[in-house]
């Protein structure tokens, strides 16, 4: 991780704070009751049950990693497993944070193209496993939407993952650090775009937020484990209405679909000037591309910032803020190379 | 924890951020390296170093309790105990954190006037635990400067406590969420308040921050642990230069003992009123008063917002922003009773 | 734990195996189906559901403490606390296994008379935790049957503690280490002696078996769940049928009875000529008496081996093989003292 | 593993316990000092420390899984990995033991031939590790000799394995549930067979024991803290004689290696009538063939038991006690086929 540090395109994950989020934050500044007490994180659940037309118990969470591992301690005891994608964010960037969180539960790693999952992947990893006390069973299932190579789940897709989940009797999570990219691509209801879950890390830190996510949750029994659960992890901040001012200001209006929209709409003018070089379709607001190490020399030359993704490959990734003309000038750039 | 919310002095742990806390974090806005990678962050181990005249390493936590299990966490193995006063914050108001972190360590409970131990009270625990693999062994002493009770540790206390927690081989941590009240009553450097331990929790929240701690570490292998540990616990924000913002901002002027000095003072005032009433000596900014139902009543009616403590007394917290005027105001209250 | 090693009164937990445990083993040496696949294993639910009258599942552990541990970890989440006595085993001379078990649970210590509880000694410690996320809420109550101090709690005080506890929503286990001595002081039915408990670790090692204990559970989820955790705590040895073997060579003819009643006679009359010297009634196999240093000198000097129990006092263990002349022998070495 | 049970060749991990190990289980029956303050247990660092010819500390363990799982948690942090083999027995078996006892460390998988690692294949999964505190970072490296297929380390094989993740800074465990059998086939020193390592695990239930491993440690510091876990993790027998009998009774006059020989002798019997069908080189004890089912069904006909391998093969394990006309029976009913 010693990549230089340019402006740009190197993540969404460290862009600015939304002006409209500031604005909400200083407007939370006066005291109120403590931890989640205050008028604003009373708002969650009702903000998240109207978004997604079903009851939600929602909470604010300090990291995506947190609203991850929150919601896969609801569903997997520590003796069981959880199937995800080999190159899915809870197995290859939270350091074990899910065996910490489910205090020991094996992520069961199933692959499939662009880190997007089937049934016919899941199930052909779980299909071997014995089923007895010798081995690690399933309970549950966590797929990331948009995923973590920029490719979106279309609604039948995450259904079909769904009914095959719920045949296998597992609990299922969808890590959305970058939902409000997918959602802004289908063009769907929030709710499609998820499917019949039973947990949403709704992502807002890389959408315009500066420190809070979202963690959703479509059952109160689990809500109420996750409760103690996030105090015991010393999540629970004490001035916790910042937090939910952050989403809030978010849902407000449907900023946070505004920002996905300007996000993709980025990465598309990029990716139209990728052509043949693309790994993988940009549906989302991650642009891989095939540069050889001279050319990504050139780009940099040029002050563009950006990951290398292994020896011959680079990530891009616009945000919310991403102005045009930057995006404009890096397609040119990889055109002209 | 269903008590009424009002203004003043209910605690200081939801208290208005500090304005130059304010202007630090919107200074911070602009992208930077993300996690603690940025400028601000990378200066953390140096600006505690120069704070208290030695070798520190020093991380940014998003609640006390991260800090102070984290810390723990480095000192003590699963099988161990950690010693503390039975009224301690990681006893009483941490659900388990302690124990999640350390993976099931014990704490070992110890007694003391005011929430504050002796090397008397330590050893009164810890003498009677047979030394074998039957009963678990104490590892480490935990203390609270300034105390549960507002009281403050002298540096001979302290100096006391480390040389026999040395002696029995412990690791030794602070606890600090309020280490600038107690900074502010001893008047003395900052390294004298804490002793030779090695770890503090350095509280910010409740002192002008917003949602970043900052936990210091006084041994390099130790502080390679933490930060795995952080990671794993959910808590490496991506924009942790918003988190580095507000602690540098305390820093810089000495803001966090201004503030303290603030909390202290409007405190004293109030004790000054109290008389008989008090229930402990009030060093910091915690009173704890002698209140019947009645009297508390009448407070409240006077538009006074406090915690009940237990049946016949309440506990009032002022902050870095107590106005001078409402000091008064509640002092004149609970003499006019 | 560096006591002197001798014959007879040290413990019951070292005593010999009973020849018809010895003859059970060594009938199950032909190889059966590895773990508990093997025909003795497969009968332990019946045999258990038939003493107890009622559904049961049972496993064997190899240990007491891991049939403690694994019936905990059935009842209670990791932030969670089980109400157990101060002097309970789970709490002084398990090296911490129950937090291990439970990844983190804490014990609520409640006191009462020789080591006994009561619901109001429960709800004592119960009743002042807050409903919040901040305080480990409790979720288990776990007592011994016999007692620590060798008391017997009547099928009465087992009643009234399992109905608070009902009333409270909390599962119930009972550590029947010495569960054989209880009901062979009471002279009930086994299923009275325990009352409509969750779980019962039915104590063998002590009571004539060699390494194997039975966790007895009346709820079949639990029972799944416990099976997983035994094979994950590496304690499914593949050999079961030894294990087996031993609790069935126990359960057959009654000899656990038999057993527990040869081991409570002598430990009465050791107790009869303890008169003023006894710190408890003797209603099982423990005999906790008043001795000063001398007087246990002149006991070891002739041959009598025991603990001692802190300054003043000495601890005698009768077991199923403590012959009548040894206790008349020692009966009359403590009244000629 | 609803698999048929029948006589002969399903595993070694349920056959009779050799008539000297009785013997010495016996002898024992006398009561000594509780767990493993007994003459037995404290003579197991000084007999390993003779096997090896360097200091070593053991103890006794009930299961080979809890031997595995203490050494790797002497070893890896909570925050860790430990590479091993896609088959090895602590990811396919162990349901998840090793990350109960390491509080949730990681299993790196590294493929190669027949269970088997190289240092080729060991890096292949350690060197894409990132090494920043997002990524989960390798301490410790366990392989099985015999392996799982029944394939055996050459010393050379093994020191280079060694050498390698030294230089790594890895701790390095050994899974000998086969070690005897292992070194019978090597016919050299202990000490080379398993190398400069930290632990290995070395069977005896498999080899004629009843129900005791031994855990051998070649660190003090390790053997200190495996001696706490073990009591936390409940396996502390309290009439830890027998489980010490057991093994010393191996030890001497060097049955281990006698029982070991005489199951690969059988094994090599087989081996040979198997030709083409041989899944992989018969070093050890196991002999995995590939077998038609109708194939298999015919030698059930004759009363052969063993476990199926998937479709089309079949895995075969002799013991110590397998009789030589069972085995010439068995190869001439493969060889007929």
């Amino acid at each position: 991780m010693t990549a230089p540090i340019a402006k740009a395109f190197l993540s969404d994950n460290a862009a600015p704070v939304h002006p409209r989020v500031w604005e909400a934050m200083r407007a939370a500044d006066e005291a109120d009751a403590p931890y989640d007490n205050d008028a604003l994180s009373r708002q969650l659940d009702e903000r998240f049950s109207d978004l997604f037309g079903r009851p939600a118990w929602a909470m604010w969470t300090v990291t995506g990693t947190a609203a991850n591992c929150l919601a896969l301690a609801t569903m997997v005891p520590p003796h069981g497993g959880v199937v995800c994608h080999r190159e899915a964010h809870i197995e290859v960037d939270e350091c074990g944070a899910p065996g910490f969180f489910t205090h020991g539960a094996k992520l069961i790693l199933a692959e499939g193209e662009g880190a997007k999952l089937t049934p016919a992947a899941v199930e052909r990893v779980v299909a071997p496993i014995r089923d007895d006390t010798h081995q690690i069973q399933p309970h549950a299932l966590s797929l990331t939407q948009a995923s973590e190579y920029g490719l979106v789940y279309t609604p039948p897709e995450i259904d079909a993952l769904v009914a095959h989940a719920r045949g296998r009797g597992f609990g299922i999570h969808v890590d959305g650090a970058r939902f409000a990219n997918a959602v802004a691509f289908l063009g769907c209801a929030p709710a499609q775009a998820c499917g019949a879950v039973d947990a949403l890390s709704f992502g807002c830190i890389k959408n315009g937020g500066m420190g809070a996510d979202a963690l959703v949750l479509f059952d109160w029994g689990a809500a109420e484990l996750a409760r103690y659960r996030r105090k015991r992890a010393g999540h629970l901040q004490s001035k916790g209405r910042f937090l939910a001012a952050q989403i809030i200001a978010l849902l407000d209006g449907e900023l946070w679909l505004a920002n996905g929209r300007a996000a993709n709409g980025a990465a598309a003018e990029i990716a139209a000037a990728c052509g043949e070089r693309l790994m993988h379709p940009v549906e989302a607001n991650e642009i891989f591309v095939r540069l050889t190490p001279v050319e990504r020399d050139a780009l940099r030359a040029q002050g563009f910032g950006f990951y290398d993704w292994g020896d011959d490959a680079a990530r891009f990734v616009t945000a919310w803020n991403t102005r045009e003309e930057d995006a404009r000038a890096l397609a040119a750039a990889i055109a002209g190379l």
